[in-house]
């Protein structure tokens, strides 16, 4: 039995996430289809986590198990046959013994991208988050700083999250403005459901003026939903990297 | 009578061009129709120049004429209301006497984008070129510098392009390496049909090692359209800006 890892790129606007659900095409879906073609049976993807419907990824990694053995080729370029233009198989690799997308993941990496401009952009559309007014991102940082480490961010996730706990571990989040663009850099190791855009809403409240610094400290302390901002729309969210400490599972 | 100057963005992806013609939606006939809801009387845009289908636009201009008095905002917000999500207006100001779109300005700035790796990239699929060999950017350099000055652009235009003449001045041509993306930026006094996407086929043979940096000199000479490299993809195109010497149009 081989393990093989692959990391993929989609643009999320046409899907309902990642994980394969009874209404509306899934990321998974599509690419269990195109590997079932290429492999000659069926295929069950584990994916390192979900991503939201219409949200993106640069390096998701996912794996799966077969008894066939193909060379590698047949599962980049052979599966990139099959799947739609806005999916791709960008590496795939022989996994080590025990390899799992998820229960192996050391850490991930989101970047969340906001639009500042008086109008809405139509090519930055698709993968942006337009704000009208201006920012002030030297709060924004701060208010990112308060959220760096270890906590209970019971406050940042999503009422119908289903994870046991919610403590999480964020390594760094960064504000880096380019060009008439923000990126919200997060690193950390694992995230709730919608945490990262209940963050960057929070955040973007700070800039605004509509909410504190110090307000962060209170949700990461009280824990209430409620008391957050709004949950940043989906597609300015990109995965754009899932790190994993055993080596030699490059290539 | 006031002539407005509109500046426009837009995704050209969805649209035949941005000439109006019988076949398919172009980008003119969506903004003179949300531009006729908000003046409320029938409006004809003129352009600096046609876009192909498919090709983008960051900065086109258009100008119109109206008895109507509105608020400079009306062009801008309030006809953003009424177009897709993928076409906006970006700027709206009062042109001077005898301002028009195409015979004032004088000069305009495209960029190519080519996206280079061995494997598709689903987000960067709208809005550029895949090309999985490597590239030699320093022979396309010099490929590019050939190009620059006043030349008769005879071999780099489609054969349906209706120019009278085929003499334009090109004022720079540059290779930008940016991560894994390559920025053709071409500025110049003005192109003939396809003449951006012909230059860029060429310098991509180059590239590949397929003609020589030779090649350019001989074509400018020769003029022979079947000489040149192929037509690159239109969706790596986009229009960054138009210049006007006019002064005093700004806002």
């Amino acid at each position: 039995m081989t393990t093989v890892r692959l990391t993929l790129e989609y643009d999320g606007t046409a899907y309902a996430g990642w994980q394969i659900q009874p209404n509306g095409l899934s990321v998974q879906q599509v690419v269990e289809d195109a590997l079932a073609r290429v492999v000659g049976e069926p295929v069950r993807l584990h994916s390192s986590g979900r991503t939201d419907a219409g949200v993106h990824a640069l390096g998701m990694v996912a794996h799966f198990q077969t008894e066939r053995a193909l060379p590698l080729s047949a599962y980049r370029e052979g599966v990139n046959r099959f799947l739609p233009r806005d999916v791709a198989v960008t590496e795939a690799a022989i996994a080590p013994e025990g390899f799992h997308a998820r229960f192996s993941a050391r850490g991930k990496w989101y970047r969340y991208i906001i639009y500042q401009g008086p109008v809405r952009s139509p090519l930055r559309e698709r993968t942006s988050w337009h704000i009208r007014s201006a920012l002030d991102v030297a709060a924004m940082a701060l208010g990112a700083r308060s959220m760096v480490g270890r906590h209970d961010f019971a406050a940042f996730r999503s009422s119908s999250c289903e994870a046991r706990t919610s403590i999480r571990e964020i390594f760094s989040l960064e504000i880096l403005p380019h060009g008439d663009l923000l990126f919200v850099d997060v690193k950390g190791s694992g995230f709730l459901k919608n945490m990262v855009r209940i963050m960057v809403g929070t955040l973007v409240e700070i800039g605004m003026g509509k909410r504190s610094v110090r307000d962060v400290e209170t949700l990461l302390r009280e824990g209430r939903r409620e008391g957050a901002g709004c949950t940043a729309p989906a597609q300015g969210l990109c995965l754009k990297e899932v790190w994993y400490e055993t080596p030699g599972i490059e290539g």
